[in-house]
């Protein structure tokens, strides 16, 4: 057997998320039936970070032992794309290493994006791929209190109480917020990138949504405050659609 | 009667293009039963360019004359959207104009993009969004070819036959092409982005897919020279896939 890692790339929107469930499209199935049909054998996919139903990948990493077999990077990731076509998942590299290496534990750095798209108008091309907010939001205020989340932190209020984690306390090593013109016409695109060893589970989409409140005037800052200290899911914002957020890349040493 | 000015967002991909035709859904379609939604009139648009089947608009412009109604630009827009959700189709923008405005004939600059996906794994997210170019492009000749179709040239290599404009003498004022990277693994987006008062038909496909062919090796700088100095159609390169077309953007005086 070869040890393999796999770089993916998929449009979380018609799947239950990453894990399988029963009876529900997940991109581990549609990937390991991929495989199935290049090998003929059951592979147990391992992934880096389970996504949720309706969130997307750019680069999401799985590792998976394959049978020996005479393959280059290039070729095995075209055969298991020829399999995965039309589905929106794509392997986007295919690399051999190490038998110890493990797209989970091994992980050193994870890159997550949220997008709100902050408009009146309904979204086309984003339509399921951003969270289509239509109420103004004021980024500055949005940006000052999402400095205090950075850090060395106790999460229990932005960890989804189904969280398995064996200890909320995390380092949040960045939350950018950039905005940018998004049509021209006074919509914007509102992105925030996220950057930490490991997650607890909706970490990032119920930090964007306490965020999303400050940007609607309704929490200040020192709001923001309390609710980290508080220790309490219940003391924090809405968790924010799952449509806005994308896992980018995660790095390994 | 009231006009109004409308600019347009759409993804084209399941439409046959701007123009009405029988049998077939487009876009002028969509908007105008929209509008008769709103005013219960059959009321004809006025587009600044007509766009083929797949071909998508970020910013086009078309004007119509409808009722006298105590309505904002802001109202009309929400209320045409309304009807037209969920097609791909969103008014971004909605505001009265002179009564002699005319969306085609009063356009001084039209801004259009063409994007390449030059990878090798198939697309998700830019699925019918983009073109997908599996081999390598050198990009710096083509950028170095695409400086000889800058300027006031007879264009009648990179026009459509069935084209019906008076001249095929047009003024191409920018034809820049930039590059950056897609999804890193190494895959690129190359972006061409073209300007001028006018375009024939299919003319900035035939110039793309032409440039592609520079990129390819196949051609080179010359051969370019050669092909626009010849005012043959025969002797240009292929038309360049509609997915990868937009209109992005209508300028007025």
């Amino acid at each position: 057997m070869k040890r393999w890692k796999l770089t993916i790339e998929y449009k979380g929107t018609d799947y239950c998320g990453w894990q399988r469930q029963d009876a529900q499209p997940s991109i581990q199935q549609a990937v390991e039936e991929a495989v199935y049909k290049f090998c003929q054998q059951n592979v147990t996919l391992h992934v880096a970070g389970r996504t949720d139903a309706g969130v997307h990948a750019r680069g999401q990493v799985a590792h998976a032992d394959l049978p020996d077999r005479d393959i280059s990077g290039y070729e095995l990731a075209k055969a298991l794309n020829a399999h995965l076509k039309p589905q929106p998942i794509s392997i986007i590299k295919a690399e051999t290493t190490s038998e110890e290496f493990h797209a989970r534990f091994h992980a050193v750095n994870k890159l997550y994006h949220y997008r709100i798209i902050n408009r009146s108008p309904f979204l086309t091309f984003d339509a399921n791929l951003a969270y289509h907010f239509k109420r103004e939001l004021d980024v500055k205020a949005m940006q000052d209190a999402a400095t205090v989340l950075v850090g060395h932190h106790d999460f229990t209020t932005f960890r989804d109480t189904g969280c398995q984690a064996k200890s909320p306390v995390k380092t949040l090593d960045r939350l950018d917020i950039t905005v940018r013109d998004y049509d021209g016409q006074g919509g914007r695109e509102i992105l925030f990138a996220l950057e930490a060893k490991s997650f607890l589970h909706h970490q990032v989409r119920n930090m964007v949504g306490t965020l999303v409140l400050v940007g609607e005037g309704k929490w200040t800052k020192k709001d923001v405050e309390a609710a980290l200290a508080a220790k309490d899911r219940t003391k924090g914002g809405p968790t924010a659609a799952a449509e806005g957020l994308y896992l980018i890349r995660v790095d390994y040493a």
